[in-house]
C-alpha cells in the first residue's frame, strides 16, 4: 500500500444500510456526500497530529441492522387504542422505526450508535394526520399516562428527541408538514408544524405560482440545518437563522401559535402588538415539547427579491478590529446585513488554506500587515430593497475601513452561500477514523466578547492537538453569538462528554449564555438551573405543572424542569 | 352678559387647591395648561349642539379638599412594623396621600373625582428608598397577607393603580427614580423603575456631560404620558412610544430586569437572544403588578442624532389611499419612519380646522380633489444615520406620490412634534363644562384594518353629537395600532361606562385587540378572558399562583386575573 501523497482516505460513498445504526446518525441526505478535501486532510492530520496510518482501518461504523429485542411497553389495549386513532398505517412498533424516532442529530448520539448503542425508545411511533389526531392522541397519554415525545426534523443536537421514559413518539413531519396559507396583505404564512424549510421557502419564494400571490416572498429563516428542520423546530427550540441580522430570530417570526396540551387547547392572537397583559405566546416558544404541541403557526414573511442582493467580505487586521466595526455596524443605525459573520484567526487561517486564497492575494494580504494567526475574515450579504441594500453596503465598507480592513469583493461570500448547508456531510466521514467535530455556541453582550473568545479557546485549545474554530454571526446592537467548532480524537463517549462539559463550564464562566440557538434539549439540562436561577426555574415549573400536572410532555431531563438535584450541574 | 363672538369660556387659570379633589384628577403641571383655541371651542359647539350658554356655569369642579374620615385599618403594630423598614418620613396616612396615590388618569376616575366620590383607597402610602427595602415591605406584607399596589408615574388610564383591597401602595418614583448606569459599549441603560421619561431622556441625550460618554443616546420611548409616566410603567404596561415604528414597543426595549415578588426575587439575563427555554423576562413584562415589583430594568438605547431628523407630510386623497400606502412604506424593506401617523377623515378635517391650514393650500388641495370628509393627513419622522434618514424619506415620498399624496413639507410634523404632550391639558376644562374626551385603541393586522375603523366609527357616530377622530400610528409590517379619539357630552359616569363599553365590544366583534398600548388594568379587565380564551387565563393564573399565592400583589381586578363569573364580560 502507498501511504505517500497520492493517499486519500477511502471515505464513505454508499448510502448506509437500510435499517442500519448508520442509516440513523448519518445527516442528510443518505445519498448525499462532502468528504474532506485533500486541504481539510492535510490540515487534520497536521493539527491532530495523525498521518495517513490512522486512515487506513475505519472504527465503528454502524453498518449493522439495528437489532435490539425490545419489545414494546404499552398495552395491546393502549395499541389497539391508538391505531383507533390514526389507522394501522399510521403507527409503527418495529425497532428500528422507534429507534430512528429517538435520535437527533447530537454527536454523542452518533459516537454511540455507530458502536450500536443504544439508549431509551419509545414504545409506539405515530403518524398524526392532523390536528384532530394529536388532540385525541393527547387526550388519550394524558388519561393513561403515556409519556409522549415529539419528533419533527430530527435535527437537534441538544439531545433533545430521546425519550427516555418510552411512551409514544409523534412524527410531526409525515402529514402536519402543509403550507395552509399565505396572507399577502399582511405578509404572514400559516402552516403546520412539520412542514421543512426548503418546501417552506419555496412555497414562498414562488408565490404566484402557488398562491396566485401579486409577490413573492421568503421566510427569512436559514439555520444551518434549513434542509433537514422544520418550521415547528424553529419555534419550539428558539433557533436562529444565517439572515437572522436582518429577518430576526425564530421567535420574532412568529405571529401566531396554535397548541394543543394536556391542560386543553388554543391559539393565540396574531396582533401585530398588543398591551395585553404577560404574553401566554412567548411562553410557549422554547417550551421544546414540554408544555405542549404545536399543531399550527403563522409567521411573519418577507418580500423576497434576490436581485437586490448584495455579498460582500473583508479581511481585518485582527480580531479586535473585526469586532470593534461589526459592533458600530451594528449600532450605525443606517439598516443592517442580513447575513453578518466575522472568524477569528484560527478559523480565517484554516478557511484560507482550506477553501482557497490565491497566492497573490495572500502575498499582498500579507505585505500589507494582515498576517496569519491574526487576521480575521469577514462575510455577508445584505437584503431589502434596492437602494437599500446599496446604501447598507456602502456604509458597511465605510466603516470597515475604517477599522483597516481590506475590501476582498463578493466572491467568499457567494461562495460561503452556496456551499453553506453541506459542512454536516463531513462529520460520519471524521467519525469512521474517530475524529470527533463538534460546535457549542453562546450569546454574548459586547463587553463580555473577548473574555468569553479568550477563555473558551484557552479551554480548548489547552487540550493538545485540538482545532477550535470560532465565528462571529447573528449580530444584536447589544451583542452578538459565538460559534466555537471543536475538533479531536477522544478515547471513548465519556471522554468526549467530560471535555464537552468542560466548554460548556467555561462558556458560563466566562458570561456566555448557554445557548443562542441550539435549544437546551437533555444535553445543556442540567446547567440550566444554574444559569437561570432557581427562581424562574420554579416559574417554569410551575408553568410545566399546569399544562402537564401527569408529566407526560417530553419527561425525563428535557430543560431542567424534571432533573435530580444530583443531576444538575451547579458550581 | 354678551355672548356673542367675544364670548371665551373662563378656563380654569388656577392651580388646583393643594388637598383637593381636582389637585388629583388634574393632568400635568400643576400651574400648566392649554386651553381650547377658539377654534376648538366654536367645534365643540358646533358639534356637540352647544351654545356659549353651556359654558358659562361650570359643573362640578373638584375644588374642594378631600375629605373621607376612612382611617386606615391596618394595626398600630403593622404600621409600626413597616415604618421600622422605611422610616417615618417615607410613610404617610393622609387621607389626601393616600387618595392621591389611589388613582391615575383614567377619565371615568376624574368625572368621580370631580364630584369628590372617592373609591377604593390604600391604608398607608411608603416610598421605598431601595430594592431592600421593597423586599423587606414584600416579605412583611406576605407574612400579614397585606395587598400591595404599586405607583410609579400615576398615568394609567386603566384604572390600573386603584387600592382595591386597601393594604399598601408603593410610591416608586419618590426615591427609586435614580439612573444607575450608561454602557455605551452595549449601548444599554440601566435604571430604577421610578424614572421619569424626562429624567431619563435628558441624562441619555446627555450622555458626555452625565457620564463622560462619548456620545449622546435617546431611549427611543416617546409615549404620549412620556412627562408623567416612568421606564418602569412603561415596561409593565407594555406601553408604546410615538416613535415605536423605529424604535420598538416598550417590551422591545428591554435588554434584563430585577423583580422582587413573594415567591423570591431574580435578575434576568442580559443577553441581546437566547435558546435557553420560555422566557421568563418575556412573562414579567406587562404583568402590570401582579406578579411582583420591578426594581431595576436594563434597556437598550440609541444613538441620539438629532441633526438627521427628517420630517414629512402627507394629504393622500382618501383613508384607503393612506392605508395601502401606509401598508408599502411598513413592508417595502427600505428602512422605516421613527413617527409615522394617518389621520381618518374626520380627524384630518377637524385637525385642518383647529390647527389651521393656509386658505390657498386648502383651495389648491380642493381643486385637486382632496375633498374634506374624504382626504387624510399624514405625518411623521425619520430618524438614524444622515444618508440612511435621507434615503427613507425619498422612499417614503415616492410610495405617498403612487398612492395620489401630495407632499406637505415637514411643517406639520415639526409642529405636531413641539405640541404633542399638551394635549391631555385640555380634559379638565371640557369636563369643567361636561364635556368628555377619551380615547381607546387596538392593534389590528391589515386584513382587518378597514372593518375596524367602520365597526367602531359606526358605533361612535350612532351616538348623538359624538366626535369620533381615529389615527394609525405605530406601523408594523403585519398591521398597525388604530387610536380611536372621542368627545361627547353624558348625563353620568355611569352613562360614559354603558357607551364606552359598547366600544369596547365593538373593538372585540371586529377583530381588534383589547389594548396596543394601554394595558388591561381593571377598566379592560372584564373583557380579556374572552379575548384571551380561558387556557392562556388559565396558564396566567397558575404562574400568578406561584408568584403571589396569597393574592397580595395588586388584587381585585387587575388583568381580570381574580374576577368572578359574573365580572367578567363574556359573549
Amino acid at each position: 500500500m502507498n501511504c505517500r501523497k497520492s493517499f486519500r482516505p477511502a471515505w464513505s460513498e454508499a448510502p448506509p444500510p437500510r435499517g442500519s445504526y448508520r442509516s440513523i446518525f448519518k445527516f442528510g441526505d443518505p445519498a448525499g456526500f462532502k468528504h474532506p478535501s485533500d486541504k481539510w486532510y492535510a490540515m487534520l492530520k497536521e493539527a491532530l497530529g495523525m498521518t495517513d496510518r490512522d486512515f487506513v482501518v475505519k472504527q465503528a461504523e454502524g453498518r449493522a441492522a439495528v437489532d435490539l429485542r425490545r419489545p414494546p411497553r404499552l398495552t395491546a389495549q393502549q395499541v389497539a387504542a391508538l391505531v383507533a386513532v390514526v389507522g394501522e398505517e399510521n403507527i409503527a412498533t418495529d425497532e428500528f422505526t422507534r429507534t430512528r424516532y429517538a435520535y437527533g442529530k447530537t454527536t454523542e448520539e452518533m459516537m454511540e450508535l455507530s458502536h450500536g448503542v443504544v439508549r431509551e425508545i419509545a414504545d409506539l411511533v405515530i403518524h398524526p394526520r392532523h390536528k384532530e389526531d394529536v388532540r385525541r392522541i393527547v387526550g388519550y397519554c394524558q388519561s393513561e399516562r403515556i409519556p409522549i415525545y415529539v419528533f419533527s426534523g430530527g435535527s437537534s443536537v441538544t439531545l433533545g428527541l430521546r425519550p427516555v421514559r418510552g411512551g409514544v413518539t409523534l412524527v410531526m413531519s409525515t402529514h402536519l408538514n402543509r403550507f395552509l396559507e399565505l396572507n399577502e396583505y399582511n405578509q404572514t404564512a400559516r402552516v403546520q408544524p412539520g412542514i421543512f424549510g426548503p418546501a417552506y421557502e419555496d412555497a414562498l419564494n414562488r408565490g404566484p405560482e402557488h398562491f396566485r400571490a401579486a409577490r413573492r416572498y421568503t421566510g427569512g429563516h436559514f439555520p444551518q440545518s434549513f434542509e433537514y428542520s422544520t418550521v415547528g423546530g424553529w419555534v419550539l427550540t428558539l433557533g436562529s437563522g444565517q439572515a437572522s441580522t436582518y429577518y430576526g430570530d425564530a421567535a420574532d417570526l412568529v405571529v401566531s401559535q396554535e397548541y394543543v396540551t394536556p391542560a386543553g387547547d388554543f391559539k393565540t392572537l396574531d396582533f401585530p402588538a398588543t398591551a395585553t397583559g404577560p404574553k401566554v405566546a412567548d411562553l410557549m416558544k422554547g417550551s421544546e415539547g414540554a408544555f405542549g404541541i404545536l399543531v399550527e403557526v403563522t409567521l411573519r414573511v418577507y418580500r423576497y427579491m434576490p436581485a437586490n442582493r448584495r455579498h460582500f467580505s473583508f479581511m481585518f487586521p485582527s480580531w479586535q478590529a473585526a469586532v470593534e466595526a461589526s459592533r458600530e455596524i451594528a449600532q450605525g443605525e443606517f439598516g443592517r446585513p442580513a447575513v453578518y459573520r466575522i472568524s477569528d484567526p484560527e478559523e480565517t487561517d484554516r478557511g484560507l488554506k482550506l477553501y482557497g486564497i490565491p497566492r497573490l492575494v495572500d502575498r499582498f494580504l500579507q505585505k500589507r500587515g494582515f498576517d496569519p494567526m491574526a487576521r480575521c475574515l469577514c462575510l455577508g450579504s445584505i437584503e431589502g430593497e434596492r437602494d437599500y441594500t446599496r446604501l447598507v453596503k456602502r456604509k458597511i465598507r465605510r466603516v470597515a475601513r475604517h477599522f483597516g480592513a481590506v475590501y476582498l469583493g463578493a466572491y467568499g461570500s457567494r461562495k460561503w452561500a452556496r456551499t453553506r448547508y453541506r459542512e454536516p456531510y463531513m462529520r460520519e466521514d471524521l467519525n469512521d477514523f474517530g475524529i470527533t467535530i463538534d460546535t457549542l455556541e453562546a450569546a454574548v453582550t459586547w463587553d463580555r466578547l473577548m473574555e468569553l473568545h479568550r477563555g473558551v479557546r484557552a479551554y480548548i485549545k489547552g487540550r493538545a492537538r485540538t482545532i477550535c474554530m470560532t465565528h462571529a454571526s447573528h449580530f444584536y446592537p447589544q451583542g452578538t453569538n459565538l460559534y466555537f467548532i471543536f475538533i479531536g480524537r477522544f478515547d471513548s463517549t465519556e471522554d468526549y462528554r467530560v471535555f464537552q462539559a468542560g466548554i460548556i463550564d467555561r462558556i458560563q464562566a466566562q458570561g456566555g449564555s448557554l445557548s443562542h440557538h441550539h435549544g437546551i434539549g437533555r444535553l445543556l439540562a442540567p446547567w440550566i438551573e444554574n444559569h437561570l436561577g432557581r427562581e424562574q426555574m420554579a416559574v417554569l415549573r410551575a408553568v410545566k405543572q399546569h399544562f402537564d400536572p401527569h408529566q407526560i410532555m417530553n419527561p425525563g431531563g428535557q430543560l431542567g424542569l424534571d432533573l435530580d438535584d444530583q443531576e444538575k450541574r451547579m458550581p
